[in-house]
């Protein structure tokens, strides 16, 4: 994902691996339906593209009078911020550049004050996953083989990745024998993006079903395993992929560490617990045609919620660009939360 | 499945839901071939179409004089046997039917007898499962909403089902509110075979991704969970399809009950524990090309173990045709198998 002659320059995930596409996006509406379609997800990268399909918006309206290129501004921005619930990075950035244009006293200043703080966000990310490495690996031991799941790496983010960011930063380290990825059904993320990114970066990767997950873990082959986040509540119940929880009851049971990467922009101190996530349910057939080829009869009912939620007992740790923060999450996310500032 | 003009007749499982297709199968390669392309599956289903196969070597080889068509019988039977590793039923029929014959004084002889024992497995096997019905369905609370994993249905055996077996007699006694089904990757036999043999019941089925299950139990949906089994140790661990531990152990998270319905020929007193059961691991590619659509890169590693072994700690009941049998299952296995005499 990149901003270039005042475009979102976009790669097409829901391709990967077999093609590599970019889209070129000029309205803000194509960025709308690209985060709907998941040509584009994973929580930090939504908030990107929320905050250049806002910088989009603005260039569209920047030759109305500015009372009602504000008003027209606001309402592509809630449309933006609402394409998907669960995520919090989106609206956390859509709002975040919308303050930072505040200041404006007309529509090409704002424009330009959107568009800075888009790239701020941006280039903050791509920092942020670099420091959730160097955190993360410090609780990696040596000789290590991590699991994760759906994909949290450079293609979930401005670059690097969160979980696999911890996992970047490990193998350049010398600690990580391998990783095995969860294939992540319905919409295959770890078979798809996860297991291409990292076989790119030469670490050694075996891809299993998402319910082989338990039988690995007890043959002893799993050292922790790190997840993304795609909102964190304030007392440290984390929404991601569904799945994740799966995992997580798992790994205790199996006295395996179960670590969260996320950073602090994921971290939503307005949500008091993981109750109050709204968890997005998506369309059927992600379920009864996998890759597009019908499985299941059409009398069945379908339940496919795109995320669960891990309740914070199950978490080991939080690693975030400021540090890793363990239980009682209530107050040392609140610690980490200010530690940014 | 049926015997019909000294043939097999097989709906060819791998086609379902979207093709209802029979093949006739008159040599026992043929058998071999359908067992591990798996065209039919499912321990019970394997025992039966294992003793079908032994006599179509036996009709094959009829005309040899008695000691080599005893010798080629022999041969034969071992590879129908070790087709599949996993399912006990599969070589128990084959050896079962091959002592029914023993008495024969010639090929002629030894068919007949052959053909006999096969049916009267068939037979027995459909029997069974409908006592195995009614001790698994007096187990369930009135409203229940059953989970079940992969398909022990009556395509998975030679009629009515082993967990299908408890969930169709539950239903018809008016207990079931409905089933969860889990897809049950890599094959989906979840998906594609229990999903279509519910809905045709008229038992209200909602499929899942093989990962929701344990928000699902977390949501207080599930009243317990009726599992199927491919071999099943004398201390009560139980060799399933993958995922199956996975279910057993949240489960336990969750405090609900975990059942595994199947017949005492499934049960193998001569395995002592889990330990020495073989896992089968299938051909990658039914991970990396789901549906036959390539999913994964190239160069990623698969692990795709077909089974995982459930410990005996995890099963809050072994439901057979003589009984159901709780802990400590070293004693009651026992009991169960010779109450079978």
């Amino acid at each position: 994902m990149d901003w270039t002659n005042n475009r979102l320059r976009l790669l097409d995930q829901t391709l990967l691996p077999t093609r590599v596409e970019y889209h070129e996006l000029d309205r803000w509406p194509q960025v709308v339906t690209a985060i709907t379609s998941m040509q584009v997800r994973g929580a930090p990268a939504l908030g990107v593209a929320g905050a250049y399909a806002t910088v989009l918006a603005a260039q569209e309206f920047k030759s109305l009078p500015f009372p009602d290129f504000l008003t027209k501004l606001a309402i592509a921005a809630s449309s933006i911020a609402e394409a998907r619930p669960t995520a919090v990075n989106l609206e956390w950035a859509v709002s975040c550049v919308l303050e930072a244009a505040k200041p404006a006293t007309d529509a090409a200043e704002a424009v330009e004050l959107l568009l800075e703080a888009a790239k701020t966000i941006e280039r903050e990310d791509i920092k942020a996953n670099h420091a959730i490495g160097g955190h993360g690996s410090a609780l990696i031991p040596a000789g290590a083989t991590l699991m994760t799941h759906c994909n949290a790496g450079a293609l979930a983010t401005a670059g690097y990745g969160t979980a696999l960011g911890v996992i970047r930063t490990a193998w350049a380290q010398g600690k990580l024998k391998g990783v095995i990825a969860t294939e992540t059904r319905p919409l295959l993320q770890g078979a798809r993006l996860t297991t291409w990114e990292l076989t790119q970066a030469g670490i050694p990767t075996t891809l299993i079903v998402d319910s082989a997950a338990a039988s690995v873990m007890r043959s002893g082959k799993v050292s922790a395993i790190v997840v993304g986040a795609d909102r964190i509540a304030a007392n440290g119940d984390v929404a991601n992929k569904i799945g994740t929880y799966s995992l997580a009851v798992l790994a205790k049971a199996h006295n395996i560490p179960f670590y969260v990467a996320a950073p602090m922009s994921t971290v939503d101190l307005e949500t008091p617990t993981g109750d109050q996530i709204v968890v997005e349910e998506r369309a059927p057939g992600e379920v009864s045609s996998p890759q597009g080829v019908k499985a299941a009869p059409d009398e069945v009912g379908i339940f496919n919620p795109a995320f669960d939620v891990t309740p914070a007992e199950y978490v080991s740790a939080i690693i975030t660009e400021n540090g890793a923060f363990t239980a009682p999450y209530s107050d040392s996310l609140q610690v980490g939360a200010k530690s940014r500032g």
